[in-house]
């Protein structure tokens, strides 16, 4: 930042927000900022820390291009890119900042005139029913986000609470709508990902049902409540299955007005008329846990229709997590950048269970939160650094029901392990590392978890011992990851002492002595990869040599 | 049969069962009646009523051939025919006696020697994992099967309770075991019929996980835990998932010794070694609702190895049932072929609950049950005229529980409707009419469901007045169902005003005057059909015309 930044810093507990009514944090947040190029951020609505993550999605290229990757698509981690001219609808979940991706479930898309049930592309939009729009018709604020869709002169606003979307349209125009749910789309998506969708029409207003797939979480349920604030007068879908056993539904038409859809990949169609200003609005429920729950969900978190209230609402969720930070400075763009980035990080993990504190666990069995919040998405290799120990002074409270959350996936993990990198009842293995451990003796170390110090020592150290995870089994051999049958060994050595030293800490705080000094004599394994000759970290094989020649750029790898 | 055969009926509700303490009934259950050509009769382990069915498949047809319906498939509804000469292996869940078919969950089959993952085919068994065997070494009596594998000189044994299936195997030669747990296989199979397979090692003697498949039954998930008496040294998989996407689990050799797999279809396998004489037991327990629910369902119901007091046990529950009649004959043979039709009468519907009472409804939320054991497959078009009625005079309490069964199954339905032919939790919309209503009027009248009659006659009525089904909207207009537009249309008229006859009787019994003379006005309707010049019974077009040249072989049609 080019000028100077007075950062007072107030941890607010549980206390009544003084500031947060004084100040307006939120007027300070740009959410389009980060959305251009590798920025991975969304602009859409969120609440803090919300599952829903409602966004409108700009493109929906390809995971694969003739059978192989697709570079093209690390672009649309977020689904949104600022540069494109179109939007293909609106989907509600996304992650904020990651550097792989998966989610975009139920996309939600307003449409008039013809029926159109596949997106189209960026070069015809009009064979799709996508949209053009434009950024003078579109704005975001935390909590809020509008834009116009040219093609159908509709204008889309969306708010949100943490497990549901509210979606509502104005229609310039009068003639018929087809609100469109495609189950099919997806971030990073290819043929093969959709696992099965399902969806029942519970009345004229009301639709549930279920999106299942495998992409980065391999195995990833997300169940929705949707409801309109009027009876659709016509629906249908279309579907991708290619199988020919259709078995005895073969007896109806499925395609028109059949309440009960299931299939490989469905495109719903939900069918109003519109006159000139008229409004429709949409609630969107999610639950990792049923479709009951989406809809207890949604009768305990907005169970009215008063869009502006939700709005109002979040806002000032948004404005109080700001207020944790108060900054001073004379330049309105550095206020906003901070504030931003502030935003961004209060974005992710998610809550990740129902309002009766009911959760998917690793284990794919439901489970029942006690005495914490169930969070998601870890994403440590990225986070334990920076984010995690900035929780731990600005969101204590969030803090220790994330280690809640990552102690009860060790215990739901049939390795054994504590959160690598996941998301959504999944363990997703990218990157390196067992962050955890870190996230978890910070927080020890400053008193904001102390329920049970020796569980979390147990599960750090289970996690650190499992053999079968990434190098591991060598490192404990040998003292240090060897590069003959790993990528990224040296790095891999030097998180894996880090992730050590920290577990050190932890033991020394729980007072385990023989851990503490166990867990230090690991810590030291750094100096087998440090080649004083050259002063250099450096790749070993498994026979102890220095490897030669090698590639410092092919050592940052994925795994 | 050729002899008189004197039945005395006697009907047992609650009390202790001399007849049984005197009388070994199934002495006379021979369970290979049937399981020749289109008996579709299984010979395997199974409880009364019991939700696991643990059988040998002796073939896996696939269901289609270049494209379209293979008709030898139908043999292999039950998954056994007399005549092949190889075993494929031992799966736990079959159809008993239907003309469609489905499941053959997780099957297992001990093998010796050099491993395979296939199942070879009839014509070159020693390509694969299926043995040959003789029926010379095979037998079975009620909830007890045996067989030799010839290829592995291994015996088999199967027993089971409710919810768990149990093996005993016996090795005559020493060497590497081999069990193959095959994901994959099914009955009325076809490529894309395994939507997800999902398994857990979660110790060296137990394993969890999942099928979730789409066939005769769309939207079909069937939970195991299984655990052997003895570790595995070694386990691994193959799966035959065709995407090239397998995110960060690359990072893993996941064939071997890797405790998480999931994928479109799993064949797993876990090693042993044998002496001479050794044996190895397995338990298998499902679940509708969770690994969690069979694992509980293991432990409530067999927390033993004890193999013979297991199979004593389920002897004993099928000796009280068959109690419920004593047949006096002259005629071993005669009796034979009484006993069995009884044992077959009793294997479905079968048990669809956890033993905590929890359940998989036909909206795919967990529900639990309340006052009733819930049960599944009701194959009504086949069973309303007989063996309902049986059941209503033979088995009142279950009667009473298959009827809540039903109505929970129409409060739970998006079409508000009674079952069809329903089974695990889907409406497989097999055959014609809505015959719920004739099973609950009989039951009703008979004074064996009394619990809440409005809602039974609501649920009826609803049912008869879905006008989405089946030509069901014509009829109602036209009082008879129109040739035109609808296959098996006389059919459809015949059956529709019977079963609107049982509504009226059950309405009088209700005490409700008005829906009682509705139905019987309804169930006029067949007199439309009757063409008075020929006797017979007619197809008319909707514009009230009869057909003139109609095939009648064609007009049975399953819909």
């Amino acid at each position: 930042m080019r000028t100077l930044i007075i950062i007072s810093l107030i941890l607010f507990f549980c206390a009544p927000d003084g500031r947060a009514q004084e100040n307006d944090y939120t007027a300070h947040v740009n959410p389009f900022i980060g959305t251009e190029r590798m920025g991975h951020t969304f602009p859409g609505a969120v609440a803090p820390f919300g599952f829903v993550q409602l966004s409108p999605d700009t493109d929906t290229i390809a995971y694969e291009k003739n059978g192989a990757y697709n570079p093209d698509v690390y672009a649309y981690c977020a689904g949104y890119q600022w540069e494109d001219p179109t939007i293909v609808g609106f989907s509600h979940t996304h992650f904020s900042g990651t550097g792989h991706s998966d989610l975009g479930d139920m996309l939600l898309m307003p449409t008039m005139g013809t029926l159109k049930l596949n997106p189209g592309t960026e070069d015809d939009p009009d064979a799709g029913y996508r949209s053009r729009f434009s950024h003078r018709e579109e704005g975001a604020s935390p909590g809020y986000y509008h834009v116009r869709l040219q093609d159908y002169d509709i204008d889309v606003e969306l708010t949100a609470s943490e497990r549901v979307g509210m979606h509502r349209y104005t229609f310039h125009r009068e003639g018929p709508v087809h609100v469109i749910l495609d189950m099919l789309h997806g971030i990073y998506n290819y043929p093969e990902k959709n696992v099965w969708t399902f969806m029942r029409v519970e009345s004229d207003r009301r639709v549930t049902g279920w999106r299942q797939t495998s992409g980065w979480a391999r195995t990833r349920t997300v169940y929705f409540a949707m409801e309109f604030d009027r009876p659709f007068h016509a629906y249908g879908h279309e579907k991708t299955d290619s199988a020919i056993y259709r078995g005895f539904y073969r007896k109806f038409d499925e395609t028109r007005g059949f309440p009960e859809m299931a299939g490989r990949g469905i495109r719903a169609y939900f069918d109003f008329d519109a006159e000139k200003g008229e409004q429709l609005q949409v609630k969107m429920a999610l639950s990792a846990v049923s479709t009951e729950g989406a809809l207890r969900n949604l009768a305990a978190q907005v169970p009215h229709w008063d869009f502006d209230a939700l709005r109002a609402i979040t806002a000032r969720k948004w404005n109080r997590e700001l207020s944790r930070v108060h900054a001073e400075t004379i330049d309105e763009e550095d206020r906003t950048i901070f504030y931003t980035a502030l935003y961004h990080a209060f974005i992710a993990p998610a809550v990740y269970e129902d309002v009766d504190g009911s959760y998917r666990g690793l284990d794919q069995n439901i489970h029942q939160s006690d005495g914490f919040e169930n969070y998601t998405i870890f994403s440590l290799w990225d986070t334990y650094r920076a984010l995690h120990p900035l929780f731990t002074l600005l969101q204590p409270r969030r803090t220790h029901d994330m280690i809640e959350s990552m102690l009860a996936h060790q215990e739901q993990s049939v390795h054994g392990m504590l959160p690598v990198w996941s998301h959504h009842a999944n363990e997703n293995w990218c990157m390196i590392g067992y962050h955890s451990v870190s996230v978890i003796a910070d927080a020890a170390v400053k008193g904001v978890y102390e329920d049970d110090l020796p569980r979390a020592l147990d599960a750090c150290v289970t996690t650190a011992r499992y053999g079968l995870y990434d190098g591991l089994g060598d490192y404990m051999r040998l003292g240090y990851v060897p590069s003959d049958g790993n990528r990224a060994s040296v790095s891999k050595t030097l998180e894996y002492a880090y992730d050590d030293w920290a577990i050190a800490q932890l033991a020394r705080t729980a007072g385990d002595a023989s851990v503490e000094k166990s867990f230090l004599r690991r810590a030291a394994t750094w100096r087998n990869n440090y080649d004083a000759g050259s002063g250099f970290m450096r790749p070993r094989r498994s026979d102890g040599a220095w490897v030669e020649d090698f590639d410092p750029l092919d050592t940052h790898g994925q795994g």
